[in-house]
């Protein structure tokens, strides 16, 4: 194993950080490094808004659902879909309106972001950074939308922290690798339940050990409690009133 | 500049390999790294279906687009969204059904994959592999269903082909930093419209050189092209029918 699989193979979240600054070449070299990510047909579909000065980080760590390292963190990025300006250049060239309205562009978008934010986070902990993706600031997109001004054709998809770790957590446990990896055709979970079952006693294990017995619980367990509560039912609504998902 | 930043920098897509195979000790090293990705409430909502057969390569060759390097790549992987396994052992835990139908839960899982795969595509750059992004895969979704048996809760996001370079190209040049990264809040194109003039000329140069003069468009002029003809427009029909986005 290479020492760039030993580093994405020790991946954690870090949500405790020291107060050591992050320098502005670093920083940029961080996100330039997440720009070389591949990107759909070129559209180059991502923005970062870098969340400066303490009350908007309160702001962020409050409307994510308290989450305070989004405050501790030396860097606290925002990483948005973003067709605005693509639709800006590509409308003066055409001289027409352009259309990005399509749930397959959509999709591009996304993937851009996630591809894009996935290189700043090997950078970043290849430099002995730590991460953490805030899925929470879906908690309120109109307060995002609201506070970082993102016009239409931008959307927020996650918050980043970023800094140095003040903590050192093992890797989760992911599944085992024949749950994931199927040959020639998709396989459903009747196919491989065995492989589940060992799985889910594996994370109750490693959930009763890091946490003293606090939470016992099996991964199924956790994805059926999941599964009631999460799910940001304004979000549909939202996406379409930026320009997204309407066609 | 450490050397795993060189790597992400040093990205380019690779189009043509030699026939050179990925043992299996690898390739599954590959996608247990990009397991190790961070997941949205650890849902670990990502299949990923390798393509294996002469023929069903050349299908989906023919599929995407007619993009011959998924015959000839070592590997051709798809990368699907899943919440059906979530769905059916959830199901099973909390005797009732799951619902994944939310917008919220699409983006959640697409997110999923793009950061998997990102992972894989690092692992494998690490190793002197190549890999390919094939968005056209969603040139036929229904097909690509049919031929993997996704069930419902299950979406092909993206295929990727990996294997040993047979060519060299240069990475291709991304917008200036400054035009991606927003300091707290977003600004709009007019606010940095010189960069992004001086990015169309440097692109229309680094084609002009790199096709002999074939090639001689901006990035602006390549958006305004693909926005008008690259729509996919039975994208959000499919992704309703497999049960996503629906509310």
């Amino acid at each position: 194993m290479n020492k760039v699989i030993e580093l994405l193979k020790q991946h954690r979240s870090i949500r405790r950080y020291t107060d050591q600054p992050i320098s502005e070449e670093l920083l940029g070299s961080l996100i330039e490094a997440g720009q070389m990510a591949s990107t759909s047909s070129f559209i180059q579909a991502v923005s970062v808004v870098r969340i400066t000065g303490e009350q908007a980080r309160a702001e962020f760590a409050e409307l994510a659902g308290n989450q305070p390292y989004i405050e501790s963190a030396a860097e606290f990025l925002v990483f948005c879909a973003d067709f605005s300006r693509n639709q800006v250049r590509a409308g003066e060239v055409a001289e027409q309106e352009m259309d990005y309205a399509w749930a397959e562009q959509f999709i591009s978008a996304t993937v851009d972001v996630g591809l894009f934010a996935q290189n700043v986070v090997i950078a970043a902990e290849s430099e002995g950074l730590g991460c953490c993706y805030i899925g929470g600031i879906r908690n309120d997109p109109d307060r995002v939308t609201q506070l970082l001004s993102l016009p239409k054709l931008v959307y927020p998809v996650f918050g980043l922290c970023v800094g140095f770790p003040d903590q050192d957590p093992d890797p989760k446990p992911r599944m085992p690798l024949e749950a994931v990896l199927h040959q020639g055709r998709y396989r459903e979970v009747g196919e491989y339940q065995s492989v589940l079952d060992d799985y889910d006693t594996f994370v109750k294990q490693y959930y009763v050990q890091r946490t003293n017995g606090k939470l016992d619980s099996t991964w199924s367990e956790l994805m059926a409690k999941q599964a009631i509560s999460q799910k940001r039912p304004f979000m549909k609504k939202y996406i379409k009133k930026q320009g997204f998902m309407i066609k």
